[in-house]
This record gives structure tokens, C-alpha cells and sequence, in this order.
């Protein structure tokens, strides 16, 4: 601690000049500081800071939820849980278990997995204790359950929510705290199968949320790194270059060379190089194409990754989804940790909000304009291997539905539809016409409830019949059990079917069977 | 941003006078600094520690998840996804729809509504823009919910996360990131039916999700104050001496008067007044017999309080819930915002985890050992205008089930059971038990799929029968569809019940129908 403390010191000797305007000697005077105490100092300016009122200090109350984020309104709520319960039929059906972790991990546990994107993690405050992180997907956290739990083999799913601190454009359905459906296999198997099983899976979730027509875009990794290998990249930029042609879907080929040879440091030829690769698609008979390549070919990474792709197409083709997918040599993914196959799906019909700028050379091409990526994955062998203290690798693949962007789609279809959304399930409305039969009304509700039906009733004394029966046509429940002194001397309930408005008296002996078979219809 | 930037600078000096040891007009020479000066010079000292490595600087890495916090497994999800089942069933027979929040909010949202545990609050690093919180229950969100969409009238469930840094005491089910569910009804109603409905549902749920035997405890805030005023508590003390009644579950009275007494500055025999109401319990008849008392009678709000509780009751019969709810005035709940009815259930049997140490005159009294509040509530009359900018009100009430103790629970019984709990749904296993059938296994699988089966393939070219029945038998598969040459040949598949170890050949066209019936069974 004592040598650090001197090497702050000289550091900050210079920081005090500038910002005091004294010469460098005159603060040395400050020498043998801790960390500790420049800790302290730093709390006693962040103090001053917000005593004087900087961006914090306003005391306007806003009533509002945090930036990037929303809330889900029932009819919100009901979108979400039917394309839930189809994606989760899905995974079930591919024999998926499920697993959940909490929603922050210890800072170091995200450190390193996200390249350039580790910007954009949520930080907790340092309120005491350990320093923590909000997750920034499900794919990190998986990893490090199974090097913490020593699982070598599990097939599972995982939705729940994560967080980037990301430039939100929430009408496309870009959130800062949104949702992921993950399913991962890890296991060592016999390569390309699980992988050919996940873009299974992306076919028919796509497929059975009828999001319009769909693409999925498959590479590797390998076939990337050969390619940057062959094209003349240097070996310690190859994660950079990566970063950069992942933009392709989003800007042109001309704003993507120009970040690689003006940022980057690549030559032009080299990009140029780079560019006619990223061009081409195709599907098993591109790679059959480029194993022949003169130049790909002399990769052994490349061929490696070209082998897989063959066989990939093969599976894909006894899966009967190749329809949908394309061998795509410039799709790329931002994160660090895939290792082998990648994969990206996209919508190709024009959403009605306004699609990002000029698509030159992106992944639409001329089928249609892209409305971004719905899903996507890879395959990840090295991750749970930097979690493990003797680094043993465990190979896994997976995908991710990216489903804000089909919640803003499906809401859009909703809204433009005449047919109504109902946010409830409830059965029958037990209501009187009379008044002073509040006892009795809550006495067959409560009877009701205990019989398993979902039963409302007005929370009034002497609600008006008029308005009980507004209440139905406007919430969608379609049976009232009416209830008057003639019915309760008789032992019957008027049954009453809203959207036909015929009633009839049934006995309450008979009023729950009645009811269930009325909602079976 | 002139101003500002000079009271900065009058301020800094007196502590970069410290810190240099300079005195403070020779440091005047920084005069003219402003906030954003400020902002950057903190940057840099920021960076600078960063360097020196502070107590981020720690690179011994550690395998787990945060403190307070766990993962879910597989098995544990499976009871997780029984226990949400039977609870969102039961909002849902009562007619509820559901909302979501984000998992944080700004901070200021939070600010004021919680009392003594606002520290308890896990806030955001400042990355940047707005100050954020992680949501501490899913009441104030739902409120500043209302507030913002201008909502009056709603019966909503949420089921989600919640984050506390509470002292976190994991075996018996209390962690620092837990889920709530809350059941809550907003609207202005006649008085004490929605109330008496949250409570039904607490009875509902305890019933069906069978923990044992539970007690729901239920006073009302207003007659606590009325006991305070009338005992002599003066009035800006009510608050804290309530906070100190809700430890009645926990300690014993004699901590609890402690408090009171040298703590809080209560004389000891208007601490002692205190402890005679607090000792009572009882049902309609203690709410009558206490309109009576001499003392508390004398006390409006008492009196208010205690005519709505003889008419909750009464409502309580009509729901035939009265065996277990029980008047309670120990019964304080540490909350802020409640202003009406309070309710708590505790389970009463003893719990394999020991139980806090002793217990007089706390809730679970004679019948049993209280293993801890799983479900508590109340009304909340003011929270929703603590939010509209005009301070309208929206009265309220709900319920939360505070679901991790019934987890544990239920694990522990699990784990003692013999019974095994299974975590996948998968009906059959497509197998083959000779070699090269790897392509004939994917193509029945993926007909399988499409047919909407939930089927499992092993992810290898050749595997053994023996390991492929085992797996089956692990797991809990019920079918095997075996494949050979001679079955392909003669169009059918091998159908094998793992549990009687019949086989039967079924022709491919009639196989999705039988797999069907077979598993309905």
C-alpha cells in the first residue's frame, strides 16, 4: 500500500496543478497519500457537488418511468403472455428445462464477456458489500451456473429480463431493460446437431408467432477469423474488425470500410478485400463454393468452420427449414465469447415504423427491408471455461428471441384489429336488480369461488342492474347470475348468457356444472 | 451556471487546503471552476484510483452469486412454476388482470414512502443521467403506476422481484432479491368488501397451496393511533412507536417496552397501557367489546377503525374464512403508507429450521410456533396522491405473498418425499438401436415436432439402446420410438412403454395420434 500511495501521489500532483493552476512542486507537499484518503476526498467533492445542485439537485418531481424503460398495461400484459406460453410450448416440446438466476451478478462475473459492449452495463452504487452488476443477458450468467453447479450436460430455457444502458428507441422496440428467451445446449456431442436444433427452434417460433416472412443468417466464427486471417488483418485486430463488420446490417458497406481503414488503422486493399467476402451468400452449395476458394482454403480455421456449414445444411435440410435460412458471410455478432457457428434472424416485411437509412449491401438485400434482428446466437465453447478455476471448457450453443421488437409488432397488429383483447378470464358476474342483497350476493360468490369459478361481483351495496350488465359488455364476461328475493325463495339463479341476453332460472344445485359447461362453448 | 460555479469554488478551496496542505488563498487561484469543471477533475481522480487499483483492484476471482441472492435449478423451477400456478389461478378466479414494471425505478419515486427501511434500498451507480432504485415492493410502483396513467378504477396481480439489502437469513427463505405477489384493488368502494376479499384470496391461497395450518392477523392503522393517542403517545411519535409494536412477532414485549421506553422516550406506564391492548385478540366480539372501552372509545379514529372491523367480519363469515382470521392489536406491520385495515398470515406449525428464540406474548401464541408472516397487506389510502400532482386520491387495498418461505418449504418437503419431480414434459424419445440411423432419427423427430410432440433425440451418431432407455428412465420419458432398418423398411416405428417395457409396431401415419392418447392417460 505504502508504494501505491507514493505512485498516487505523483499522479495527482500534476491533476492538482491543473485544476489549482500551482506549480507541480508546491502540491507535493500532499505526498503519502493512501488510496483511502483520496477515496475520502472524493466523497467530500461529490458532496459539494450535490450540495451546490448539479444534474441531481432538481427538485421538480417527475412522474415517469426510468429512461428506455415501460410499463406493461393488462392488454400489454395479455399480448405478452400468449407469445410467452408460445415461445415456452416451443422450448417444452425440444425437452428444455428451465432455470433462473438473479437479476445482478458480481461485477467481475460480467467483467471481460462483452468486448465493446461493456459500456453499456448497469452498475448497482457501492453501498457496502460487493460490487455489483446488472446482467446484461442470460448467456454469461448461464455460464457461470454451470461452472459454479459443475454441470456438463442441460438443455434449457431461461426468460427474464436484462439490461443495457443502450440508446433506446422504444417505437422499434429497443429498450434499456427488456426481455430475453433463451435456450442453450451444453454438452459435448457430435458436432452441428444441437446447433442444427436451435435454428430449429428460431423456425418455428418465428414461424408460429406469424410475424410475416422471416431470413436466418447463419456464419461461424472460424470462417471469419480465416477470412480476416487471409484478407491480411493482424491477429489483435480480429475481434475489432469483427465489431465492425457487425454493422453491416445497420449502415453501408462505404460507412463500415471507412471505420475499418480511417479507425481501425486496415489498409484499403485489405477492406476492399474484407468487402468482397461479406458479400456473399448462399447456402450449402456456397460453402461447398469457398472450400474450393484459393485463398479461404489455405485456412485451416476457415475449413474447419466451412466442414461444419455443410454439415449444418444437411441437418437443417431433414429439419425442413432451409427455406429460411442463408450461409451469409458478413453477418458477424458483436460479443466476444461465440467460438463457432453464429446466427442472426430477421424480419423481412416493412414494419410501419420508419426502417434505419440506405441498405446497401446489408442483409435484406433485395427481398425486403429489414426490420431487425428478432433473435439470434451461436455457439459459445470457451465461456464456461473462464468461470471454472482449472478452466474446463464446456461446449454450448444457443439462441436468444429478442422479443420486445415481436411485443411492438403483435401490439401494433392488436390495435389496428377490431377484435378485442381480453385482459381477464373471469366467467360470470354475480349481480342483483334489487337492493339490500349485498349478503346474499357475496354469499354465492364466495360459493362460486370455492367451486373454481372465476366470479366478479360489485364492490356497492345497491349497485344498478343496468350497470352490472355494462360492466360484462365491457370487460368480455359473458354469463351474469342474477339474483332477486323471488329467485332466493325459490332456490334459483337467473342465468343470464350476455351476448344473447336469453336467461333461464337454474336451480343452485346445478348453477356450478351450468357454468363450467356454458364456458367450456 | 455563473453562480454556481463561483459557490463551487469557495467551497473546493477550504478542502483542496486540506488536502494540500497549502493554505486556502493561495488555492483561490482556481476561482471560476464550475460544475462540469468539477465533474471532470472527479473523472479524473476516478481513473487515477482505477489505476492504482483500488478495492476494485482485487483479482482473486470468486464462483458465486451475490449475497442474499440464489439461483434456481431445474427441480426448484418446477415447484417454483406449481406454486405460480396455484396462486395466479387464484387471482384470476377473482377477476384480476396483471400489469409489469421495470425492476427499477427513478430513485425519487421511492423517496418518503417507506419509513425506517428506505435504507434498506439498493440504489443504481450514477453512470450518467437519472438517479435510479431498485424496486423495494410492487405497491409504490403500482401507485406511481395509477398516478401516471390517471387510472381510478383497476383489480391488477403482479408477480415479480423485489430487492431489499436486508440482513438476508436464506434457510428460512428470506433473501435480498425475493418475489412478491401482489393482489391489489384501487377504486372507491363501499366500505370493507374489497378488503374482505383480499383476504378470502390469502385464505384461498394458504388453503390450496397446503402448508399447514395459518392464522391471518388483522387490525387496522386507525386503531392503533386512536390506542397510541389514548395511551398518551405524543402524536409525532405514533409512526416510530408503531415500527416498534411490529417487533412484537420477533421479540418479546419486554424488548419491545425496552425500546419504547429507553429508545424512543415513552414513559414506562404509558409504554405499559401500551402493552395491555397490545396482548388482545379476538374476533367480532373484541372489536364490540372494545367500542366499549371506557378509554378507547373516546378516540374517533379508534371508533371509525373499529366499526369497519365488525363489518369486515361480518363479511369474513359470509366468505366462511373466519376460522382462521383472527383481531390482533399487536399487529403493526412497519410500513408508512398503510391508513386502514392491516392483515398478516403466519403459518403455525413448526418448521424444520429452528424458530427465533422465544416467544411471549407474540402473534402464534398457544397453538403453535409462528414460522414467519407469508403474506401481509393492508389499505392504503394516500400513496396513490403522494404521486398526482394534485394530490388526487385513489383509495386502495391489496395483498402481497411474500412466496419464498412457501418455496423453501416446499422444497424441503420435495427433498423428503419420494415422490420424483420432474423437469421436463418430453413424451418420447425418438431412438434407434442400430448404427448410421443418426439422419432417420432427426427426419421422425422433426415430423414429431411439427406435429406439435414433445420429443427428445440423443445428440450423437451412434448411441447405445441401453443409454438411450436410461435416459428415458431418468428423466421420466414415458415413450421410446425406436427405429431400425427393418422398421424403415416396413414403414412403421417400434413404440415402447418405459414403464412396462412393452413394444408395439405402429405405422408412421398413425404413430402422432397414439403418442397422443398415450400420454393423456
Amino acid at each position: 500500500m505504502n508504494k501505491m500511495g507514493i505512485v498516487s501521489v505523483r499522479l495527482c500532483t500534476g491533476i492538482l496543478a491543473r485544476w489549482t493552476g500551482l506549480c507541480p512542486r508546491s502540491i507535493r507537499a500532499c505526498s503519502g497519500m493512501t488510496i483511502s484518503q483520496i477515496d475520502e476526498e472524493l466523497a467530500k467533492l461529490l458532496q459539494l457537488k450535490a450540495q451546490l445542485g448539479g444534474d441531481d439537485g432538481k427538485h421538480s418531481f417527475v412522474l415517469k418511468t426510468a429512461k428506455g424503460t415501460r410499463d406493461y398495461n393488462p392488454k400489454q400484459m395479455a399480448i405478452r403472455e400468449k407469445v410467452f406460453n408460445t415461445i415456452i410450448s416451443c422450448f417444452k416440446r425440444h425437452g428444455a428445462e428451465t432455470i433462473d438466476t438473479p437479476v445482478f451478478e458480481l461485477k467481475e462475473t460480467l467483467t471481460g464477456k462483452y468486448g465493446e459492449d461493456s459500456k453499456l452495463i448497469y452498475d448497482l452504487k457501492d453501498q457496502g458489500g460487493e460490487l455489483l452488476s446488472l446482467r446484461y443477458d442470460l448467456t454469461v450468467p448461464f455460464a457461470r451456473y454451470l461452472a459454479m453447479n459443475k454441470i456438463t450436460n442441460i438443455k434449457r430455457y431461461h426468460i427474464a429480463k436484462v439490461y443495457r444502458r443502450d440508446n433506446p428507441a422504444m417505437t422499434r422496440g429497443r429498450y434499456r431493460e427488456f426481455y430475453q428467451c433463451d435456450f442453450d445446449i451444453a454438452g459435448q456431442y457430435d458436432p452441428m446437431i444441437p446447433d442444427a436444433e436451435c435454428l430449429k427452434i428460431v423456425y418455428e417460433i418465428l414461424s408460429e408467432l406469424e410475424l410475416g416472412d422471416f431470413r436466418i443468417k447463419v456464419n461461424d466464427r472460424r470462417i471469419l477469423d480465416g477470412m480476416f486471417a487471409v484478407c491480411g488483418v493482424p491477429d489483435d485486430k480480429f475481434r475489432t474488425i469483427c465489431s465492425t463488420v457487425d454493422k453491416l446490417d445497420k449502415v453501408s458497406w462505404e460507412d463500415v470500410k471507412n471505420e475499418m481503414v480511417n479507425e481501425k488503422g486496415l489498409a484499403p486493399e485489405v477492406a476492399d478485400h474484407i468487402g468482397e467476402y461479406v458479400s456473399l451468400q448462399g447456402g450449402m452449395d456456397l460453402a461447398e463454393k469457398l472450400l474450393q476458394d484459393p485463398k479461404l482454403s489455405q485456412s485451416k480455421q476457415a475449413c474447419a468452420g466451412l466442414m461444419d456449414m455443410k454439415q449444418l445444411f444437411s441437418y437443417l435440410q431433414l429439419f425442413r427449414v432451409t427455406d429460411k435460412v442463408v450461409f451469409d458471410l458478413s453477418l458477424a455478432r458483436g460479443l466476444d465469447y461465440y467460438t463457432g457457428v453464429i446466427y442472426e434472424a430477421v424480419l423481412t416485411q416493412s414494419a410501419p415504423t420508419p426502417a434505419p437509412p440506405q441498405q446497401q449491401n446489408g442483409a435484406a438485400g433485395e427481398e425486403g427491408v429489414s426490420v431487425g434482428s428478432v433473435a439470434g446466437g451461436g455457439r459459445y465453447d470457451g465461456l464456461v471455461g473462464m468461470f471454472d478455476p482449472k478452466g474446463k471448457k464446456v461446449p454450448c450453443v444457443g439462441v436468444s428471441i429478442g422479443i420486445e421488437r415481436v411485443f411492438s409488432i403483435l401490439e401494433q397488429k392488436a390495435e389496428a384489429s377490431a377484435e378485442r383483447v381480453r385482459t381477464t378470464e373471469t366467467q360470470v358476474m354475480v349481480a342483483s336488480a334489487q337492493k339490500n342483497l349485498l349478503e346474499e350476493r357475496l354469499k354465492l360468490t364466495a360459493e362460486l369461488w370455492d367451486a373454481g369459478i372465476k366470479v366478479e361481483v360489485m364492490y356497492k351495496k345497491n349497485p344498478k342492474l343496468l350497470n352490472q350488465l355494462q360492466y360484462c359488455e365491457d370487460t368480455g364476461i359473458p354469463l351474469v347470475a342474477i339474483i332477486g328475493e323471488q329467485e332466493l325463495k325459490d332456490g334459483v339463479v337467473k342465468l343470464r348468457t350476455v351476448a344473447s341476453r336469453e336467461e333461464v332460472d337454474v336451480s343452485r344445485a346445478e348453477l356450478v356444472e351450468l357454468i363450467k359447461n356454458r364456458t367450456l362453448q
